[in-house]
């Protein structure tokens, strides 16, 4: 209960609660960026839309912020994370599926090929994501995947795949959410390998993740209802997918939005048109050092997993899109360094 | 700043937030709902999953609870506000599409006959969603539903439909918030004509509104991209529907549900199915003085909206869902009463 003769003491200390958020942002507030011109970008445009007396100002129920996933929030060098779990997972069921020996893309994998892989190109992406993600229950799908972050490293790094978050973009979501925004992922990653993992690594809840999903189907067993996993896509959130699983997901625009690759051109293009202001960013891996170097933007060399072409540069900087230097702008770019 | 002379108070302040939902129950919780069984489910339920003694503790990020909406939050009859919207539609439209005056669904509408209108079924209910509310962006669309609530009231209460909502349901989305739950909407009606409302009706953000949806497109126009919706169902959110949308949005299994008809089964056996303890309810429609009576269960009236078959009953009494007697256990329907 609250004691009436201190009264104004417990006023004093909601007060000072709600103010929290701004008692952030006057101290150092995302440590691990440099004070350069992207964490400057970051924190007017916070201020701006957080502040009532401001032309800016976006009520709490409109400060939606999306995030790439791979490349943006995680290491995707030197193969997407699900593309590593999915290989993986064709070797685990190849024995009762002995058709494959014969069959590409899983005889690239059998074979370990990736040279052969790489030659099958989307489709033999989309091939082995179905053949390995399928024919199973949501539930022991979850299970199969928990066990397998549990017990895999990074190759270079050596360290869980779920510590290869980018500590400065974990940083920029706590900021953001201590300022009143909902965080979402928008990946083309599969949906259900990220669920298991991102409030964990990312302090975003099941729901808040949108992405690729394959159908599923409800079925009665002896045991009960279950769903199938069956290996059919149902929509691939990249590209202009991107913008359609915001409005099927999330029902409103974002205000900030968050890519690194071609993938979201379209997100960013959506967020840009909405009234008002909104911040776009784009992480740029330009530190082979301590993460690695690709583009083919500015010289970078051009590889297989998140292409950031030389006109995504031109139409950012053409639109005061923020490109971020993982070199310069990062002070530090994962928890395990040092 | 925490003045270090008060910190005691400050903590003791604190300490009362945090209580707060506590001293909610312990108040007068649920105060549209009788002291029946229906109330008493509910407040054990929330008891027992919430007490981190209790061995159905249920922890905050798993406390999912999910609502249908026609008929189990707000007045289905004398049909669904969706369709009272479409036929509006269709009618404000007909000067565009000449071809109606001699088409199913479209004739019927155009002639005010209701008779016709149920012959054409679920095809003819589909035909006038797709063709009312497609080929306009989703921008515009938004704006032509609020329109349409802000101008339309309730055949019989004359009331916006948004006060045709359930005092005690929304009593009961707060009290569940109040102690950690998430609440969603998981109905069969088009997703983009709850989303308007959800939050000034039940506290709910958009993201949080599971339903059907037709495709959408994204398209870059001279002013800017837009997402046209197009004349394709892309998910029905009903019946078996219900845990394959739960899945693909949520992602998580609910530990309540809420529906009223045929089309909330899948969904309460999709939530009985998860360890633990669960809460499954049914709002049975018995009060045709204060709202409306249809089964045809327990020997009510049989009628084309919201249907509760006999079996649902049966169902329902073997497996321990609670179903909720409108007449019997809700104090007070609607905040306009009296
Ligand atoms: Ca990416
Ligand atoms: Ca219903």
């Amino acid at each position: 209960m609250i004691n009436r003769t201190n009264g104004r003491w417990a006023v004093s200390a909601l007060a000072t609660l709600l103010l929290l958020p701004a008692l952030l942002v006057a101290q150092d507030v995302l440590p691990s960026w440099n004070n350069t011109a992207a964490k400057k970008a970051i924190v007017d445009f916070v201020a701006k839309v957080t502040d009532e007396n401001s032309p800016d100002f976006v009520p709490v129920a409109d400060r939606i912020a999306t995030f790439d996933n791979d490349g943006t929030l995680w290491t995707e060098h030197p193969m997407y994370t699900q593309m590593a779990f999915a290989i993986d997972r064709v070797k685990a069921l190849a024995p009762t599926h002995p058709e494959w020996k014969d069959q590409q893309p899983f005889k690239a994998v059998l074979d370990n090929d990736l040279q052969a892989l790489s030659f099958t190109g989307q489709k033999g992406l989309v091939d082995l994501v179905l053949a390995s993600h399928t024919d199973i229950t949501t539930t022991d799908f979850e299970a199969v995947v928990k066990e397998w972050f549990a017990t895999h490293r990074h190759p270079r790094f050596q360290q869980p795949y779920t510590q290869c978050t980018f500590k400065p973009m974990v940083e920029l979501l706590e900021y953001l959410r201590a300022n009143g925004f909902k965080t979402f992922i928008v990946s083309g990653g599969g949906i259900e390998f990220m669920r298991p993992i991102t409030l964990g690594c990312y302090g975003i809840p099941s729901d808040q993740v949108v992405g690729s999903t394959t159908k599923t189907k409800f079925e009665m067993k002896e045991g009960g209802p279950v769903l199938m996993r069956l290996p059919e896509i149902d929509f691939i959130d990249d590209h202009d997918g991107k913008p359609v699983g915001i409005n099927r997901f999330i029902g409103k625009r974002p205000i900030a939005s968050f890519g690194n690759s071609g993938g979201d051109r379209e997100m960013l293009e959506w967020t840009s048109a909405g009234e008002g202001l909104s911040l776009k960013m784009l992480v740029f891996h330009d530190d082979a050092k301590r993460e690695y170097a690709y583009g083919p933007a500015n010289g970078m060399p051009d590889t297989k997993f998140g292409n950031f072409p030389q006109d995504l540069m031109e139409e950012a900087e053409k639109k005061g899109w923020v490109v971020i230097s993982m070199k310069d702008d990062w002070k530090q770019i994962f928890t395990f360094e040092k």
